[in-house]
């Protein structure tokens, strides 16, 4: 048993190593190869690929030159200081690697060899304890075993076995995920969705960095604004849960928690080491620690986007609708009232100023919609611009159909959306029909606060959950009748 | 009041010349414009830029030639007998121009022109009322007036003010939409998500031709085969319901009805001339006429994608999951549960030949995970092969995460997945990180059985969907209790 002060001290040097091996000046991979067959090529590759700045050692017993590198024997003759280890080699030789990281005062380590505790049998479970109490000793964090790496897109690292990571958008959302497999899957559909990703990390299972470690790191971590996590199961969900806790109101944490299905608890064992836990007993103390529990992976990709970049939620649940089209407005207010929003109708003051705009032919109400006047981009603005003066407007979500008739709208509303996005959320459905209209629309995400969706029914989702995340920040009320109790 | 014969008769006779609209020889477009700025410019480009192989006679007083075609001043001038007659000409001139359609034996006609019952003032409600009789006299049916128009992509004709649908995929799957926003919403979603599109109609305010005449004219069309809905709201839900009915179990018909939120009545009323209609009653006699009601924009399409492509759903619950990595198959397995479908254990006889394929050091029961052997295509095929030829299997849910180590796999599979999506419902989540792999996959889908999904929830969804519409099929159990009845 640790004390509690040797607990601090090995927390204190863990986060302060993880924040070294995040941004390392020196990386080694010991299993650098040349074979496109094996992962090493590929972390290799995903390595030098990347905009990364710092050095890079491969490490093969073979020496040789890969990709234009020197492969050095092992870690002791790396003529300079590693701060990141990746380790990509069998199983059995990671115990051998593991000591020449700690004889050569390596700071972090990311261990994607996998064979350890997820294949159930004792060796690897024993195995795996071995080189934690290793690294726990030497104060070493360390990510994995059976991981896909790391990234700080930040700086362009890429330590990873997927080296097409490296073209996602640099921003603040940060993502810690237990399965390998999910974190492709959530940093893809980011990457095709236009979400500015940070660090990444698959934690595997989780040899002596768990969520809490890595929540903790990443809310004290500058660069990160939004965090984002898919859990399976955890073996210690109150340490996680009072660091959530903890961190309060900070930054937005949203959770993707899977196993509620029978089959998936064994899954899990056999994934990543770890049952699923009680499902409905984990979300319910997620929720009261502040966490945003979401459903899908699209519905989490949706949130992130949106609470990274736009301002937080403020005031009460009215959003305005301004549409080129009634139809799509009317699903739009459908779907707010589903998510306990609602486009109320306006003030008499903002009803009197829209009169004043928008010709009698229209829906002039919440929602509004110009009929007519779609392609007035005059009138469009006028209109956004007085919704976006009224405080009573909690958001404002703006829907359009693109065609050859109206194509110069998305340009030519760009840089009003870049001033109202900054004053409250402002969310788009921007329909169009192909894909050579996406750039278009990323391009005016990229330079403002605004964010868009393909579907009302998304972007009302997602305005959903950044109105929820402001009201995750306050604890529960006293008194309030908990279902999970640390 | 018309004389029950009457009645059947004008119906007959609307189906009929319903079909020759949609099939047209020869199309005059009557407010044909070389002005960008109008819509009569933007239906004229449509109907040149598809593949329509009939002849197309722009109208206009001014005379001309627009778009290298000689502009006719009246449709009397026309030498050929004109099949359809698209109207986009203000609404005071329009009576006159339905006389001229009469007068020289148009079949049907597309009424683009606004300003009719959606208006909220008498004149308006009026003029369609008078134009609506002396359509109904001479027996030709008008879509519209308030329409974004009509497409048959089967023959290539872009009848809507729309060119950019001409792009979209030919296919089985047909399109009724009350506004002309959310077809396009519907419309350009199926188009970025590889479905398949036949007939297009917006039926706007239903001069003469309502829900459920097209849904009749679309159950008797050999060239739809599953029929989507986009309802706000419904003079006469009673005759759409019934014409469900009679077709029960003849082609699937997914329906997105709107107009849950208070708000949406009032802005449904100005839209399409008709309050939303008490939205829950009419849901339920929708589901109980056989409609597979949804509720969002993205599902409608998700379902109509599997619905046309994969063969009908037979069996239990039983999905297998095959998946190259954990975490997704975890997360997929929890969808089917929430759906009402689940990933059972396999049988006994069915596991053994999985083990005999796959060595241990993975997940084998359902899901299956690849685990180390995620890259072997072979070992990939050989399962599919075996869970393919199980009877007890329902359903096949694929799951891979795509890369450069692996990007060998959509173009191995591709023969195997023809064959096996021929069997049973096979449905993938391809997982990639850019658009670049879209049309290898689409490729895929375009000469198989086989449809992909973004996400494992997506996937299964359509799947969920896919079980849904097989049990709709057979109408309510004897002594059910139904909460709709006619």
């Amino acid at each position: 048993m640790e004390s509690e002060d040797a607990t601090r001290n090995w927390g204190n040097r863990k986060l302060k190593n993880m924040g070294t091996m995040f941004s390392p000046k020196t990386v080694a991979l010991i299993g650098a190869s040349h074979d496109p067959g094996k992962p090493g090529f590929h972390v290799l590759k995903s390595l030098i690929d990347g905009e990364f700045s710092g050095k890079v050692f491969p490490i093969n017993p073979k020496r040789g030159v890969i990709m234009g590198l020197e492969v050095h024997t092992s870690l002791k003759d790396v003529p300079d200081q590693v701060d990141l280890a990746v380790i990509i080699i069998p199983a059995l030789r990671v115990l051998d690697a593991i000591k020449d990281c700690i004889g050569t005062g390596v700071k972090g380590i990311v261990m994607i060899t996998g064979g350890f505790k997820e294949v159930g049998n004792e060796n690897g479970a024993h195995l795996q304890e071995q080189i934690a109490d290793l690294a726990n000793g030497a104060g070493i964090p360390i990510i994995g075993p059976n991981t896909p790496g790391i990234l700080n897109l930040g700086i362009g690292l890429n330590a990873s076995f997927t080296p097409a990571f490296s073209a996602a958008k640099k921003g603040n959302v940060a993502l810690i995920s237990q399965s390998g497999g999910v974190a492709h899957l959530i940093g893809y559909m980011a990457m095709r969705n236009n979400v500015g990703l940070g660090k990444i990390m698959g934690l595997g299972n989780r040899c002596n960095i768990d969520f809490a470690d890595a929540l903790d790191f990443l809310m004290q971590d500058a660069d990160t604004q939004v965090i984002a996590l898919y859990v399976e199961g955890i073996d210690n969900p109150r340490q996680l849960i009072e660091t959530a806790q903890r961190y309060r109101g900070e930054k937005p944490v949203v959770v993707l928690k899977s196993g509620s299905a029978a089959q998936s608890n064994e899954a899990s064992l056999s994934h990543t080491g770890t049952l699923t836990g009680s499902h409905e007993i984990y979300a319910a103390g997620f929720r009261q620690a502040g966490m945003l529990c979401v459903n899908s992976v699209e519905e989490l990709v949706d949130a992130v986007k949106i609470l990274d970049a736009a301002p937080p939620w403020e005031g009460g649940a009215n959003t305005a609708i301004v549409s080129g089209q009634a139809g799509p407005a009317i699903v739009a207010c459908d779907a707010l009232e589903r998510n306990g929003l609602a486009a109320m109708p306006f003030s008499k003051s903002l009803q009197n100023r829209i009169n004043d705009i928008l010709p009698p032919l229209t829906m002039r109400s919440n929602p509004v919609d110009l009929g007519p006047w779609w392609y007035d981009l005059e009138l469009f603005k006028n209109i956004l611009k007085v919704i976006g003066e009224d405080n009573d407007i909690a958001a404002i979500l703006i829907i359009i159909v693109l065609g050859e008739a109206n194509s110069f709208f998305v340009e030519g509303i760009s840089a009003m959306l870049s001033d109202l996005s900054k004053q409250k959320p402002v969310v788009g459905c921007f329909v169009f029909p192909s894909q050579g209209w996406d750039k278009a629309v990323a391009a005016i995400e990229d330079a403002s606060a605004f964010v868009s969706y393909p579907t009302p029914e998304r972007a009302v989702g997602a305005l959903a959950n950044l109105s929820l995340a402001k009201k995750m920040k306050d604890p529960p009320p006293e008194g309030a009748v908990l279902e999970y109790s640390l």
